[in-house]
């Protein structure tokens, strides 16, 4: 079986209650053939999504972790090469979707708040890419796309405009968009794409799907569905190596910006 | 005939001698189904891509401007609609790939150049613009992506930097992504897409091939594939309402940035 | 009397009715012992500015020009040098601060606001910069703040974002900036130093004086000061050689941005 | 004595060894009639700084803090308040200066540095920022500047670009400059001024003496005197109301960038 191709392997970390961004890409990826690897606090969400990629046909594997610590992110990465091991499978893509979000005036934000804020996004953002790039490393160049594998971060709105309720927010996603450039510009000679997304809209996500208007929810201009930018990610994966792209920004049509 | 599906039409201006974006652009998408309008400066490298499309089972009509001034602008654009009428046709898909590159020391630079930059670059593209606004705000909003029209403009390195030999080059380039931010925001409401691509290195077009030798040709961690320009074009276009992009960088995997 | 040293001259172009920044910094510069060239379309005012400041002690010189061409802002120069000839003058500073402003939906702009914006932005910033670069080469490096010379472009809100009414404006402003921040890279080598303001907020001239009410007028956090802004000009040309700016963005206190 | 007009205060935090920017700040507001308070890690340098202000004339306290934790910083302004009580002192200038660089590829940058930049970057900035806006709310709005006081971060040419040494540094001053952008906005409606500056240079501090020759050394031209950053942070401060400036780049005049 030595000369069978090896399986494909996104790892993706981040995946919410199992309705947004992470799950989407968890989905298209394993239709598109890879196995997937679910990193995320809430054993349950994480366990409920494995299972029910796996019902439909996919391969998914569920890695829970109790906190985004650089400890807990490196451990699930080790279960993952365990759990998906050479040659039977090849570790191609890794998303970091992960994100601490609070919207508060300035003086009502609390130390604690701050630390989880630069944990979550920004610590855990630095394990989770050791992780992905020591992965693709040893990676043979795959063909026809030229690439040992890809790794892509999702930003948000706040990874280039810090404003008025969202210091400790913009603080961590600026810090994530600093880390993705500087690993595009070091491991692009080595053909390891790198890349950062900023969602500069509001996602159709369960959270908003209980706040707003069932309008709100069917006008597919106003807000992000998150299987299309699930396909933005597909796309970047799929550009080969003489023309990949660091950053886009990705919005719906009515958006004010 | 009048239930008949309309012809998707894709309209380019800029087609440097057909080694270039511009032609990979309108190869592509007449390869998926587009009628192509082929805007350019100097009538044989016009006529003969138009030829060489046609010959391989696509449809392109060839419209050779002398200048592009605003009037020979507007003027093609007249002829493209008289050339693919409506309800047979409908024009979806507008590219701006034209451009004039200087590259010298500020004070070599002559006031000709500076004039020429500005026509060339920023003129021309705010007529084809006008030409691709009023052509898409007619249409009816395709599904699935839920656009009446995607409008890109080709831009570079010195789109967003100033350089020591750039400054008429930079100088029409960042009035360029001016524009397209402009009308992204407010054709955005209308279901037209307008996007802009930042092409952040050299591109393999024939003048390059004179220019350098074998090992930097046959290398695609250096260059750009004209063809890998195009598959982004015609990602952008694809995207859905929900989630579409303004900008994106496109560069070599090796590209020292 | 060839050791005397020489008189400072100043510079300017675009003036607008006298009550913004051009002419404050006139008046700021010409109060420190600078000597002032005057360089705007609309003779009357030109004329009444410089009375003005000869009539409060001290010394202004009119060119007032029909257009901002090329040739029209050479001239202007031609004239400068001979008025303010060497070795009794050296030019020291030089603040382009002219504009052509259109607010308009796009597709209500026309070609020829198209071809102001770009002329009275763009072209004439470049005829203007070369007029100073090149008064500025042969000047000695002064002491202490050690330059030859200083050049200020005057930016806005435009120079950096495209907005839904500001195509035109905004595809003249980025023009500037890139032609500032390329002089910036290419003559601070030579201890010329070329700054770029963005002005992100409304000045207090008397246009808007007319349009708005007295509260507004007597509010100083939320409306921009032509003298302030002078100031900060002033600041800009004494920056010492070791640490210089670039860019700097101006805005008062209470603006939302 | 109640009539009497209160000190101005200067706190300043990070101070390296006495002959960077922190310390130059000191100096030249101490000479501008400020009492300054100096908080840094290493008493000794806390303590000599102090000791040759209060030699030279101006009036400095010593606050030695062991780290850049949220505690110690707070404790340190509570420090400050106590040593500078109201009504005999008001603090008016907050200069965040602190920083902890690290410049290794990306594999070889250790958990306990990326834990250590976004304490000393970020959390302390945070930390300081917020003793800073408490102590300036309650202020008064001092003539003729028209502001309750001001605080200025230094950043780095880190602040705006990831490169291939720089993940951990500029997820920190990336961090600071979102910070800061979020209280210039929240904060610039209470007339509490925020600016962020960009040395985008080297520094000539003593530890780039010791690895640099003499020529550099004296040539102003290729490197940053601290004293003319203080300069630019001085002027900051004096900038009015009505045009004030949140971010500026600050680099010697033969820089490539």
């Amino acid at each position: 079986m030595a000369s069978q191709t090896p399986k494909r392997v996104l790892v993706v970390a981040g995946l919410g209650n199992g309705s947004g961004t992470g799950a989407s890409t968890a989905r298209l990826f394993a239709k598109n053939g890879y196995s997937v690897a679910l990193i995320a606090r809430g054993a349950d969400s994480v366990n409920k999504l494995a299972q029910e990629i796996n019902g439909s046909g996919g391969h998914a594997e569920p890695f829970p972790i109790t906190s985004y610590s650089n400890d807990d992110v490196t451990s699930a990465w080790t279960a993952v090469h365990a759990k998906f091991p050479k040659p039977e499978y090849v570790v191609r893509v890794a998303v970091f979707n992960a994100g601490f979000g609070v919207w508060k005036k300035f003086l009502d934000i609390t130390p604690q708040e701050i630390e989880e804020s630069l944990q979550t996004n920004v610590v855990s953002a630095f394990a989770f890419a050791r992780g992905a790039i020591l992965a693709f490393k040893d990676n043979d160049i795959e063909q026809p796309n030229g690439k040992k594998g890809a790794l892509i971060f999702t930003g948000a709105t706040a990874s280039t405009r810090g404003n008025v309720v969202t210091s400790a927010f913009a603080a961590g996603k600026f810090g994530i968009r600093a880390l993705s450039q500087s690993l595009s510009k070091e491991f692009g000679k080595e053909n390891i794409h790198v890349a950062h997304s900023i969602i500069d809209g509001v996602i159709l996500v369960d959270r908003q799907r209980e706040k707003r208007d069932t309008e709100w929810q069917e006008n597919e201009d106003v807000r992000l569905r998150p299987e299309s930018i699930a396909n933005s990610y597909l796309y970047l994966v799929n550009q080969d190596r003489s023309a990949w792209t660091w950053e886009l920004d990705l919005r719906p049509a009515h958006e004010k910006w």
